[in-house]
C-alpha cells in the first residue's frame, strides 16, 4: 500500500519541485498539500502553471489538523523559523514522519542556530534528535529517524565534494575555500526587488560574503567528519539561471597526495553511490547536465605539489539541493529503494 | 589634428566594442577596419548588424600596407601567436604605435610564453620592449611606450584586487586562489559546439582548471608588485551572460590587518582613479553595474582573524577587461585625457 | 516483451530528448544509437554530458544492417535529405516500423516537398504511404503505419490551435496569420555563428519571413481539414530561451462566433485528449508550462465582433514538437497506453 | 548656456535610461532627480549601482517646489494616472516644458482615456494642447509644444513600422494584426511575482491579449495617419531579455502593391530619418542591434498577390521606446540638434 504524503508550502519552488517528484513516485500518494499564504482552498493549476492540466489537487490553507489527518510523512518547505513552531506539535499529535526544508533543525546546537539565524530556538529538545539528510553520508541514522533535516543546497554540494577528504582526516584546519555559484530558484520565490528578471539577468553578484547562514552548517559537517574544526571561508554568488549549483572548492590538505591516489580516495568513497557521479581526468562538472536530476557530479585536480586540491560540485539547487534529496531521505524512511522515483 | 587609428580583427567581439568606442571618441577617426577572415571589402553593418545604419565604414581583407598608409596607431585584435608574426613587419615598415590584445607579448620571456601558450615565439626580441598596459599600476611606461600589451581580462579583474595588497609587499606566497566568472563573450566569435546558446544557456561550468594560459601573466605581474614569487590557484567558469568578468580572490596576508587598515590601503590607492570604484562596507560589486564601461568595482571583506582578505571585483570584459583599457592605454600613447571617449 | 528501439541521429537535441524519454519508458529497450558523425563507438556520456552516469549506452557510427539487427521501431532524427535515402534501404530489408523527426515524409506530393526544401526526392513511392503523426487528429491511420511522419514543432503548435476550427470549416481561406517564437534547440545544434550564445543571448529575430519550410506543411493539412485551400502568413522567431514553441495564431472565420460557442467547439475536440489543455478565459498559455512534457497548452480570445479568433499555442519544441510527440506515435504504432513514458 | 532638466520618477527603468542619456548629453545639466518613493534623500548610485562612482548625484523625495526651481524641462517617468495629476500644478506654477512618459497625455479624448485605462482623467483640459511626441511624423508639432506625450513602446515601433502606408491611405480598415514582443524592463521595475527570474526566464508568454492599453493610442495614431479607422487585433509578449521590443506587422492592403513601389514608399519616408534604418531585402531586424541606441530597425516583405506587407520592426524599449525618444523630443522643444546625445 502507498505512502501517504502532504506538502506543506508546495507553492515555493522547492515544494513545487518536490510535487512534482512525489507524483512521479510510485510508492507514494500525495494526499495533503498546503500553504500558509492561501485564505481559501485553490487547484492547483491555479497557483502553479506547470501543474494546469496535470493533476487535480487542490491547495488548502494550512491547518494542522487536516494534514496530519492525512498523512503518513509531512515535507516542510517553510522559511527558516517556522518549522521549529510546528514539528512540536506536530510529534505532540501523532507519530508520522516530518522531513524538514529549512535550516531549524540542521544545527546540532542552540547557540549556533542563534548564531546563524539571528533567532532564538522555541524546539531545542528536537536538536538532539533531528537527523542530517545526507543520505551517502548519514544512511543508517536516517532509516532510524522521525525528524529528517534535510540539508541546505550550498552545504550539499560543499559537504559532497569534501567528505572523502574529511573522512580520510586529510583536510588541513586552515585555508579552505568554498565559491558557489547558484541559480535563481536558490534564493526562493520571494518578492524581492533584486530578484526581479531585469535585475539579476545579465547579472552576476557575490552577496552575504563570508556571512551566509549555511556556513555554520558546512563547518559543523566537516568537524563530525573531520575530527576536528575546520575553518571555512565562503562566497556564494548569483548567477542568471533558473536551476544549478557549482561549488567549487579549494581544499589545503594536511599531506601530500597523488593524483593516483586522490582519485582512488574519491573512487571508494563513491562508486557505489547511485546519485554521485565522480567525472573522469579532464572533465569538469556542468549545472546543466545535472539540472532536473538527483545527481551530484564532481571533479578533481590536484594543485602542483600535491598539499592542495581543487574540486568542482554540480548539483541542481531543487534537485539534490532540496526535493530530489528530501525523496531520497523519504525513501530511506520508508525502506523503499533509495533511487526509487529520482532521475539518476 | 585628430589621431588617425586601424583595427586588426574588427569581427571579433573585442574588435567591434573597440570601434563602437572608437566612432564615439572626439581624439580620434578609424581610418582602417581589416579582418583577415574577408575575400573581399564588406560593408560593416553586414558583418556586424549593431553597426547598420550607423556607420558607412567598410572592412577590407587585412593587408598590412593600407593599414599602415591609413593609421597613426593599430589595433590588434587578433588570436594569439598572431600578433607576433605581424609586429616586427609593422615596426620595420613605420613607427606607429601598437595597441595588441592578444597575449604575445605579455610575458616578459620566451620561456614563459611556450608555458603559457604551448608555441614558440617568433618576436622574442620585442619582448622586452613592450609595456603591459595596465594604466593603474604602470602609467608612466605606457606613456612612452611603443607597443603597448593589453592584459588579459582575467589578469585585469584580479590584479586590480590584488595589487594594492601586493605593492604593499603583504600577499602571502602561497594559498592565493582566484576564482572567476565571465560571461560568453570573454570566449569569443568561435565556432564551437559548447558555445552554442543552448549549450551554455542554463549552464555553469568550469574550464581548464588551474591550467589557464592567463595564470602566468597573474603571476608575473605579483611577482613584479610583491617582491617575490606568489604561488596561484586558478579556476575560470563560464556562465550565461553576455558581458561581465567577476573574480573572486581569496587572499592569504604575511601578517594580521585591521578592516580599517586595510579600507585605507585601498582608498590611497585608488582614490584619484577615475575607472576604479572601491565600494564601502557591505557593498558588493555587480557584473551588470559595470557592463558598457570602462569601470571596476571592488568590494572587500577580511576574514576574522585579519589574516585573509576576500575581494571581489567585476568588469566587463569587453571594456575594462579588451576594448575599455586598450582605449585608455592609445590615451596614454598619445597624451590625451585618459578618460576621454569611455564611460566611467 | 519489451520493444527494442533504435535512434539514428541521438546526438542532436531532438535525439537525445527521445532517448531522455526512452530510458524512462517501461515499454521500450534502447537496443541501438547511431550517429554519423562519429568514427568509432563512443560512451554516450562523453558525447552528451547530461546522460554521464546515467547509463551505459554506447553510440555507434550509424550503420543499417546493425540498426536492423536490433530493433522493432528505428527513430530516425536526421536532418531533411537524409531519411528520404535511408527508408526504402530499411523497408528493403526488414519490415520494422519508423518514425521519421524529418520533413522527407510529409509533404504528399513530390512538387511540394521540392518548392519547400529545394531538392528532388528520391523515395516519392513513400509519400503516400508515410501518416502524417498528429495523434490528435489522425489517431486511426497512424496505428496502422509503417512509416510515420512525425509533425514539425511549428506545424504541431499552429494546427492543434486551428484544427478544431478548420475541421468544422470555419477558417476563412484569406488573412490566417501564425506568429511563432522558438527556443533555441529548435534550430538544431548546427555549429552556425548566428546560433552562438553572444549572438542569440538578448535578441529577438524573425528568419524566412514568410518563407520557411514548414508552411505547405501547414497548409496541406490545413487543407485536409477545412476541406479547402487556405492561404497562410507565417513568421518564425528565435526568443532566447532553450525550449518552447509558443504560435500565436489570427484567424479570420467564415461566420461569426460567440465567445461560448468558440469554446464548447473547443471543449468537444479537446477534452478527452490527454495532452492538450484548453485554458479557462484569461488564462494565457506559457512556454515555461509545458517545458519537459508532452502538453500542449491552447488560449482562446474572440476579436470584438466575432469573426476573428485569437489563439495562442505553446508546446515544448523536443517535447510535443519532436520527441515527445515521436513517443506518442510509436505508443500508437505498438498498440501501448497512448501517454505511457510521457509527462502529462 | 546649457538646459537644466530634472527628472521625476528616476529609479525606474525609463528615468534611469534617461538619467543615463542626460548624463552623456553635452546641452544639458541634470539638476534635479526626484523619486516619491522616497522618505529622504540619497546617493544616486545607493539606489542604482550601475551609478555608483560614475555621479554624485543625488535623489530627493519629490517636491514639485524644489524641481521647478532648478528645472527648465522636467521629465516625468511615473505610473499612468500620476502625471495627470501633476502637470496642471506644474504649468499653474511655471512655464516650463514638460515630457510625460505615461499615457496619461496621449489620447485626445477622456472617454478613451477612461477606455484604456480604466479611471477618470483630472486635467482634460490639457489633452488638446499635449502633442504626440513621435518626431518622425509630428516633428514641427513638437518644436512648439509645452506638453509632450511621449509615445508607448509598442506603438512607437507599429507606428514607425506603419505610417508610411497609413500616411499614403494604403491601409485597409479591417484585418491588420501586430504581434509584438517585449524585453522585461519594459514590463518596469514592479515588484510582482510573475515578474520574478525564475517565472520569467525560459517563458514567453502573452499577455493582455488584445486588451492592452496601448491598442487606442495606435488606433488613434493610425487613424489619423490613414485618414479613416482601422481596427486592429494586438497581442503583446513577454520574451526573456532585459531590453528590446520587437513588433511583428501583418497589414492588408486597400490596393496591390509591388516589391518595388513598396521600397520605394518607405525609402521616400525614412531616408533623411537619422534614427531609421530600412534594412535591404532579405534583411531582418533584431533587438540585439539596436539595444543601448534610439534606432528603429525595419525590415519589409511583400506577401504573394501584393495586398499584404509583413513588416518587422525593433527598438530598444527603453531607447526609441522611452527615453530615447524622450530626449530626442525634448532635442526639439529646445532647438538643439535631434540627434545630440543619442546613439545613433
Amino acid at each position: 500500500m502507498n505512502i501517504q504524503a502532504g506538502i506543506i508550502g508546495v507553492t515555493g519552488y522547492a515544494g513545487s519541485e518536490l510535487l512534482r517528484i512525489l507524483l512521479r513516485h510510485e510508492g507514494i500518494s500525495v494526499r495533503y498539500l498546503g500553504s500558509r499564504r492561501l485564505l481559501s482552498p485553490k487547484p492547483l493549476g491555479e497557483l502553479l502553471p506547470s501543474f494546469r492540466g496535470t493533476s487535480a489537487l487542490v491547495v488548502r490553507p494550512f491547518r494542522l489538523k487536516e494534514a496530519l489527518e492525512a498523512c503518513d510523512v509531512l515535507f516542510l518547505a517553510l522559511p527558516h523559523g517556522t518549522a521549529m513552531k510546528l514539528v512540536p506539535q506536530i510529534f505532540r499529535k501523532k507519530s508520522i514522519k516530518v522531513v524538514d526544508f529549512s535550516g531549524d533543525f540542521r544545527l546540532a546546537s542552540k547557540a549556533s542556530f542563534r548564531k546563524a539565524y539571528h533567532l532564538g530556538h522555541c524546539a531545542s529538545a528536537l536538536l538532539k534528535e533531528a537527523v542530517y539528510g545526507l543520505p551517502e553520508w548519514n544512511r543508517e541514522a536516517i532509516r532510524s529517524a522521525r525528524l529528517v533535516a534535510n540539508p541546505g543546497c550550498y552545504p550539499t554540494a560543499a559537504l559532497l565534494a569534501l567528505a572523502p577528504l574529511a573522512v580520510a582526516g586529510l583536510l588541513a584546519s586552515e585555508g579552505l575555500v568554498v565559491d558557489a555559484k547558484s541559480g535563481l530558484t536558490g534564493a526562493g520565490r520571494s518578492l524581492r526587488e533584486d530578484l526581479l528578471f531585469s535585475e539579476v539577468n545579465e547579472d552576476v553578484r557575490a552577496y552575504r560574503v563570508n556571512q551566509h547562514q549555511h556556513m555554520p552548517e558546512m563547518e559543523q559537517e566537516l568537524r563530525r567528519m573531520n575530527g576536528r574544526k575546520v575553518q571555512l571561508t565562503f562566497v556564494p554568488h548569483l548567477v542568471p539561471l533558473d536551476r544549478g549549483l557549482y561549488a567549487t572548492v579549494y581544499a589545503p590538505l594536511t599531506k601530500a597526495l597523488t593524483e593516483k591516489g586522490l582519485r582512488s580516495l574519491y573512487r571508494r568513497a563513491y562508486e557505489k553511490e547511485p546519485f554521485i557521479q565522480l567525472l573522469p581526468e579532464e572533465a569538469w562538472p556542468q549545472a546543466k547536465s545535472v539540472a532536473g536530476s538527483n545527481r551530484c557530479e564532481i571533479g578533481l585536480r590536484l594543485a602542483p605539489g600535491g598539499k592542495r586540491v581543487i574540486l568542482l560540485s554540480a548539483i541542481d539547487n531543487l534537485g539534490k539541493g532540496a526535493a530530489g534529496q528530501a525523496v531520497q531521505n523519504m525513501n530511506l524512511l520508508f525502506d523503499l529503494e533509495e533511487t526509487q522515483g529520482l532521475l539518476p
